[in-house]
């Protein structure tokens, strides 16, 4: 809808009833319409939660201080509100949507407050944890595309805590990245890395957010975990985790980002594996086998389901860069 | 809902269609049914919300960065999110569920960010606003019932910005609080006080809302107006503001707060006036007779909505402390 075609009717004596259809009207004046109509669901969704609550000035001047302290603990290596969105349900939900996958390709899973831009590039069979304390592992991973195809030269991201159960970010004192690395698949998919076992901890809680579980009468802990993104052009960005199985957690994950498929185990390393790798014979070894999806594929998967979703909304629709706009023609 | 009637099912495998009611079930947990109901709205409203508008990564990781921002341009005297409320409309809202008006009371109006504690109290007939360059005028207002009787000893908190449109707060370098006071109603009712002709002027732009003002071709400009704030314990606390007829912004104030009962006029003072209350013959005065409403008859009208509007959207429930919880039973 362009600017031009906007008549915004005068503003004045707004209720109950008619606040929203008027907050939508001014909000659509903008020449974007992907941006009237996240706007316009914005506040109709804002504005129904107000009214079905009936939400009280207490109630709205607690919720609107809860996000300022929110906004104000976040820095460079802390965001806080990625922690919000991940404990609410979101961050999982807005994966599901962006990123569907096609049956056989590897699920993803929440990306969580901790990944930076500051990893070392590292080599195959790299150690990418400095901490003596944790139990050694060895990581063999390979990268196929959903016919079993190794694709070669994805980058891919690994991040994990220290035995302690924190990101290197979280040290104050800390001398540089440690924990994480970046690294490349080889020409049969192949990357290999040594770290240390998962362990599991909680999300930082000393914050808004871990308040806001504690009222809840929620645990902020996550289950043992490795984090992996994957990044190649043509291929659908993956941002994944691995969980090892048996967790306490497991079934309770502060931020619902287990999936079974993504539940490993890890291994006593075998004489010639041993020999092989450099690693001593019974330690932990995880194998694990990616597979990426096309991105060509990705898209019509994500367009077919906005459409069929949008349709049983009863919503008249049309995808304009793969998304959501009113259809007004 | 008690703690221990919820049976937390595993949480795994979570995907678009289950996120929802799973995230619900387990911020179940608390003792406070209030608690669980508000949750449960805001977790089911944020989903649709993502789910309606197939929100991207992208998008989603910028309406984060977005809040983080409106978090940490906050201060003590500069409430981002009291702001962002007020432009999206549900300011205005949450004062109109919260206040209802029966006929012939006055209409409330958004409280804005910049009402601060520490105004001082002055006497009738003081001086409020310091600014030299400003139009002086004389504000002579009654506090009364519905019924039409005077209101002894309540509260009134006034405040407005200087003749640039800047309160005090937003000056780094003011001495102390300047365009503000608290007074008392005498026994007829009346508080009286001298002031500036306020003048319209545009919400703080600079930071994550102006921003967003921008993207929406929104804007930043209020009305001129005056804020009051009534306070005295058995009456329903009153936040709103009187506008000035004419002004260029009365229908598209950016934060949606005029009525057209709290449009006044400001009327030159005659001989008789300017003598009695010590001003300039000819010089501005604002005349105004608000009307307070009984608490017990502001509680009742809330619940009456309250009940009319959940049972509208079909929704079974209760008033707890004169709040919606569900009815379980």
């Amino acid at each position: 809808m362009a600017s031009e075609e906007i008549n915004v009717p005068p503003m004045k004596d707004l209720n109950i009833d008619n606040i929203t259809e008027n907050t939508v009207i001014i909000n659509s004046q903008s020449s974007d319409p992907r941006l009237t109509y996240v706007m316009e669901r914005l506040v109709t969704h804002l504005h129904d939660f107000a009214r079905e609550t009936r939400l009280s000035t207490t109630e709205w001047m607690a919720a609107l201080n809860f996000l300022v302290k929110v906004g104000q603990i976040s820095t460079d290596v802390r965001h806080e509100y990625i922690l919000l969105s991940d404990i609410l349900g979101l961050s999982l939900l807005v994966d599901a949507i962006d990123h569907p996958k096609p049956p056989a390709s590897t699920e993803g899973s929440v990306l969580g407050p901790f990944h930076t831009h500051e990893a070392e590039t590292m080599k195959h069979g790299d150690l990418m944890s400095q901490d003596t304390e944790g139990e050694p592992c060895l990581v063999l991973c390979t990268i196929k595309d959903v016919n079993g195809n190794p694709i070669e030269g994805v980058k891919v991201d690994i991040w994990e805590t220290d035995s302690t159960g924190h990101y290197d970010v979280q040290h104050a004192d800390r001398d540089g990245p440690d924990g994480r690395c970046v690294m490349k698949s080889d020409k049969d998919g192949v990357f290999w890395f040594k770290a240390i076992v998962p362990v599991p901890y909680p999300i930082p809680h000393d914050g808004p957010v871990g308040q806001l579980l504690k009222l809840l009468k929620r645990h902020p802990w996550r289950p043992a975990h490795m984090h992996f993104m994957f990044e190649k052009p043509g291929w659908d960005h993956l941002i994944t985790a691995l969980y090892i199985r048996g967790d306490p957690y497991e079934t309770s994950d502060a931020v619902f980002g287990v999936k079974q498929s993504l539940i490993v185990e890890f291994n006593p390393a075998d004489a010639k594996t041993a020999q092989e790798y450099g690693v001593k014979e019974g330690s932990k070894v995880l194998r694990h086998d990616f597979v990426l999806v096309d991105e060509k594929e990705t898209e019509r998967l994500r367009d077919e389901n906005a459409l069929k979703a949008l349709k049983a909304l009863g919503r008249k629709v049309k995808l304009l860069n793969h998304l959501p706009v009113p259809d007004l023609d």
